[in-house]
């Protein structure tokens, strides 16, 4: 049964998140079902890089499906999309997978974007879409306190309390605080994160931005690995799921 | 009764448009009815500078209200948003407004932006905000054909069949038309717009990049004054009111 990678934007709002749940409609299962024409009726099984909590959104979100039919990218990627109508989920694009890839498995680098509106009047335009947070914040003080996260850390005081990872040493690529007018957003690249990870580094980091802890405190939080410390979870809709990288580029149709 | 300025931004999905109807939940509606608990419980009065179609966002639109209360701008717009909640109608700041001032009758500019998200897949996060043409525009000759239609000149070709306006003659300041990836933006400026003009606009100039008429029609249409030969009425959607320009520029507090 032939492999495929899709590239997927979706709008978090109404869903349970990536994954299949009882208690609610999720992307997988939008895809899966939407799959059903081209896979001899049966929802097509899937994966995704990055399994999103309920709210977080996805820009390039990469998903491996199998599909009983063999046809060309171009037109799975269009019947996904013309099945899966109206959820706010869209096919980017599709590619034949390599050999042994897995969307999960694979996956050497995962990026996401947090963004945080800053301002006094709530979001009308942005609604769903950014962590609304009316005092200032100060940009230029997250972003230094950051990067003391970044490298190989043991990243328990960061973690949910509901991570199944078997241990909680990660290596933290990239973590950049930036001002952008009204919004303030937080860039992040890690191999991979612990489930609630960006969240709770964001709404840890939000403490240092409203003057309430010191610099240096992200970085002891982190060495005392005490996940009851931290900050609060920033919420998910803020987050955005930006990109997977593989150790082979896949080759996108579009 | 003390008149205000405010700056509001508003998702206008789910209204009938700017103006009070019948048939639905308005954005004016939202505004007066918020107002209510500072105006001895009676809805207030406002005008707009644009008075946006239904569908048609806004990022700065200004809006004139009558309010019984005197009160700090600053209360005024936290109230508003207040009671305005759960729709997605913010006020961004509130000013108080200059003696004789009309939000509608005394502005002498006003912008918009048009999104047009140009690729194959159908939109997730922008859905709602852009209008999608699945086929590639020539943005290059979409800008070329457009700026034919600068300068003063009788906009009937452009014009909705039930526009209001007594004469058609306008004086087109701006028509810029250019690529930011996957999106086609148009930016427009004038003193004022006839009903449709932009839409209207925008669907000819969309007829151009896509190789469909060439680089001289727009003008035609336009020296011809025929309203029934323009292209497509442009999705509302896809367009954003961004800001209303006055002789003395209002005193903002937020």
């Amino acid at each position: 049964m032939p492999r495929y990678a899709l590239l997927v934007e979706y709008d978090g709002t109404p869903f349970v998140g990536w994954q299949r749940q009882a208690s609610g409609l999720s992307v997988q299962q939008v895809l899966e079902e939407a799959a059903a024409p081209l896979n001899a009726g049966r929802p097509a099984a899937t994966m995704a890089s990055g399994r999103t909590d309920a709210g977080v959104h996805a820009e390039g979100q990469v998903v491996q499906i199998d599909i009983a039919l063999e046809l060309h990218p171009d037109r799975l990627r269009d019947a996904l999309n013309f099945h899966s109508r109206p959820h706010p989920v869209s096919v980017l694009a599709a590619a034949l997978a390599p050999p042994d890839w897995s969307a999960r498995f694979s996956c050497i680098g995962r990026g996401y974007r947090y963004r945080i509106l800053n301002r006094r009047a709530r979001p009308a335009l942005m609604a769903g879409r950014v962590w609304h947070v009316q005092t200032p914040l100060d940009a230029e003080a997250m972003h230094a306190a950051a990067q003391g996260l970044l490298g190989r850390h043991d990243f328990s005081a960061f973690r949910a309390a509901a991570c199944q990872a078997k241990d909680a040493m990660r290596t933290l690529d990239r973590l950049e605080v930036r001002r952008q007018g009204e919004e303030i957003h937080v860039l992040t690249e890690a191999r991979s994160f612990l489930h609630h990870q960006v969240r709770n580094m964001v709404g840890t980091l939000a403490q240092v931005g409203l003057g309430r802890r010191p610099l240096s405190w992200p970085r002891e939080l982190l060495d005392g690995r005490d996940r009851r410390k931290a900050g609060q979870n920033a919420p998910a809709e803020g987050l955005t799921f930006l990109f997977a990288r593989y150790p082979q580029p896949l080759r996108w149709q579009d």
